[in-house]
């Protein structure tokens, strides 16, 4: 008896800006990144990885400036580091234009902005684009962001994730609850478009948000987005574990993958969903050559081309490592900037400051990463598939368009040989089947939105409530 | 010594709901309103409009419910009167994706989302249409969308322009001073995208917003998108005379045109602009055929299958007067219900019920209404530009895409013959140029926006304070 290879999930990790990941890259020859503001940049990325065979595109997001490295925004527009960033929702139609499989994932905040409109954003883009999009759920970490929308500072972490909990249910009663399946008749000879009785108001009471509704959209092929959650976090656990449908997570090793997204499916569980009802995600570097002498001179050239200022700017480290002499330690560099060491214990504080700086700019040591001839490449992504359990990447760039068109040209052939990739155009219709293989396009019975369906439940006590992290 | 004849500025008004202002067509043979949520129905309409020679479409947006008409949703829901509705936003990029000339105007309140995403959301559509967007300020009116948002009821007439003031002032600041012109340098040499010393923070601290940025787009081809607004109260005259650069209105009569326009050009010159800083466009009803008899029978099929309910329930009367006899007069219908004749002044309360329905349901009294052939109508339009001043129109739909394409096929070639409109291909680079002929995109220096170029007085009181009405 055999069975079935798992397949691959593949998507192209992407942002509205010059620099999004890999800094310092975007100057290099052939480099499309600065053409990101251009709306024909987007035309032909969607249709090169609709006809390269990937499965989607993700957008990441931020809503505010880094400008917590050397106190200011300066070092992060320099480097084009996320900023400008357009609007990733507003990407989508137009790439739906030249596509008809493609899925689009796009992240946005729950922190910031009224439910009732983004719930008519995402099923906007559902209707648009045919039941192919995602929403990868954040709440967002930038101080400047929270200075944007009138706050004086980041709301704190898990209070972020109890109102997120309330904007979901929210959101849910929107997609799910406030219109019937059959509610559209479209009648032309009885003049009726839609049948009152399938309508109603969700009239959502909560700490933080109250909407009447109706919902100003209807049912859309999925209803609900696909569902992305990146993170690590007891209280995002415990938030995936309810909500989630896709985590992307990581690791520096096999193990260590494993175990995070163990840790998530034990929360499922707890949730009363299943443990395969989550899929994983991971972040990838994949440089790929004809041979594995071009494929290890293109990852020494992203090496020798990566800016460290980039680097730390994104991380938003409070102290200024280039700031000290190389070859004092880490932990001597803070006591001079007097600033307490037990506040960032993830830097390595008995290295000296030239050694954490290298580390920083070279680091490899990641489990999904891979640099190699095709068959490298496809051998060790079949590991991650079979050995770590991981479901899909999100490919990370270095270089526009190269690192799509060699993974599209290399790669996906080589995997498809084998069996890892479906052939082209075998994909199914929206984005969730395409992730989960069967179903309708809609969140399982078992999932929290379903609660709501037909109208049920929409004036209990919110759900939210007891799945609230007690502050 | 000859002038050039005054040219027509031609957008066809849309919305992406099944019945926007001609109630009861949707039915029609051949009508595709019910397709409003597919992405073909908008790529099919934005190409049918570049050829056929449109400068823009305009679209229309709600955020609520039409529920005071017999004091529910379900009349709006049965007629499809605008709801379901998508989000306008979402549609310009995938019309921009098959366009390189068409215009888009879309419709958003300044009342319940915060500036800082509405600002980037503009931004980014400026960059992706290449200068083609422009923006119709809103205040929003339907008691349902203020219990969307998490009201109660609506916010005061006058109260929403004092938002509105402090609304357009963070925009302006975010538009207009945060970035200078030559802050992107995308030197690949020194590896710098930006020159932070071109780039700064708002701080804006205002009586509803607190708004640090930058902002998180570069400048876009017109910075400010085209400012277009609807008005007629004392407090939206005031605003539009300081901030609109394009007004829709319009007029029983050609006198009653012309006063609307004159009223609004003197709150121009109070606010220091000049009075031809401000163009009029009315919404047009244009019934054109081959012959004028062709021309006729649509305006009668169009009457006749014209929905009285969704017209009372669009006008939002809170007394439903098909429920009574119709041989009374509607003010003892009035007062049967209960309902103070004072709040309803312009019903004809001393016609019979009946009377006052047929005329509601029949009305051709509207000076921008024409009925007849290709020549009949491009008459008529010359005296709609040559006597009444008008500049440009917004096209009443009443079959989609039959409206556009007859438009487009009979009247816009008679129009090109006379001078009225340009030929093919000629018009200029971004709508804001296309509009006012000259310039470079930008607003002119008189407009209050240009106050905050280069990053002046972005730190003094906001301007907003000395425009607001008192309170």
């Amino acid at each position: 008896m055999t069975t079935e290879p798992k397949q691959l999930f593949v998507n192209l990790f992407e942002m509205a800006c010059v620099s999004h990941i890999t800094h310092g890259l975007w100057p290099l020859p052939g480099n499309n990144r600065e053409r990101f503001a251009d709306l024909d940049y987007w035309l032909e990325l969607a249709r090169l990885l609709e006809h390269g065979g990937f499965d989607g595109i993700f957008l990441a997001d931020v809503i505010g400036a880094y400008d917590v490295f050397r106190g200011g925004p300066e070092t992060a527009l320099r480097e084009g580091l996320q900023s400008p960033n357009l609007d990733p929702l507003l990407l989508v139609p137009a790439m739906a234009a030249v596509t008809d499989r493609l899925g689009f994932g796009v992240t946005f905040s729950t922190t910031y902005e009224p439910p009732f409109a983004f719930a008519r954003r995402m099923s906007t883009l559902d209707h648009l684009t045919k039941g192919r999009i995602g929403w990868n759920i954040v709440t967002s970490y930038l101080p400047n962001a929270a200075r944007n929308f009138g706050l004086d500072d980041e709301v704190p972490h898990d209070e972020r994730y109890r109102r997120a909990e309330e904007y979901l249910d929210v959101l849910y009663k929107l997609w799910e609850g406030s219109w019937d399946d059959d509610a559209v008749i479209a009648d032309r000879e009885a003049r009726v478009f839609t049948d009152p009785a399938k309508v109603r108001y969700i009239d959502h009471v909560g700490e933080r948000h109250r909407v009447a509704g109706p919902h100003i959209v209807h049912p859309s092929p999925q209803r609900t987005p696909v569902l992305f959650q990146a993170t690590g976090s007891p209280a995002g656990i415990e938030f995936a574990g309810r909500h989630a449908e896709v985590v992307f997570t990581g690791g520096r090793t096999s193990e260590e993958f494993r175990r995070n997204a163990d840790g998530m499916r034990d929360s499922a569980e707890r949730h009363d969903r299943q443990r395969d009802d989550v899929k994983f995600i991971a972040m990838a570097g994949v440089i790929v050559g004809r041979t594995t002498e071009e494929a290890e001179d293109k990852w020494r050239l992203y090496q020798q081309q990566s800016s460290l200022d980039g680097i730390l700017a994104h991380s938003s480290l409070p102290v200024d490592l280039t700031a000290f002499p190389r070859d004092i330690t880490v932990r001597e560099a803070l006591a001079r900037a007097e600033f307490p060491a037990e506040r960032v214990p993830f830097l390595p504080l008995d290295k000296t400051v030239g050694q954490a700086l290298d580390f920083v700019k070279n680091s490899r040591d990641d489990r999904f990463l891979v640099v190699g001839d095709a068959k490298t490449v496809a051998d060790e992504i079949e590991r991650w598939l079979d050995e770590d359990g991981l479901d899909g990447i999100n490919l990370r760039q270095y270089h526009s368009f190269e690192t799509a068109r060699d993974f599209a040209d290399l790669v996906i052939p080589e995997l498809r040989r084998r069996g890892r990739l479906p052939q082209a155009g075998e994909r199914s219709a929206t984005l969730r089947e395409r992730l989960f293989g069967d179903g309708d396009g809609r969140l399982p019975e078992r999932h929290p939105a379903a609660r709501y369906r037909g109208g049920a439940n929409l004036h209990e006590p919110a759900l939210a409530e007891a799945a609230l992290p007690t502050r």
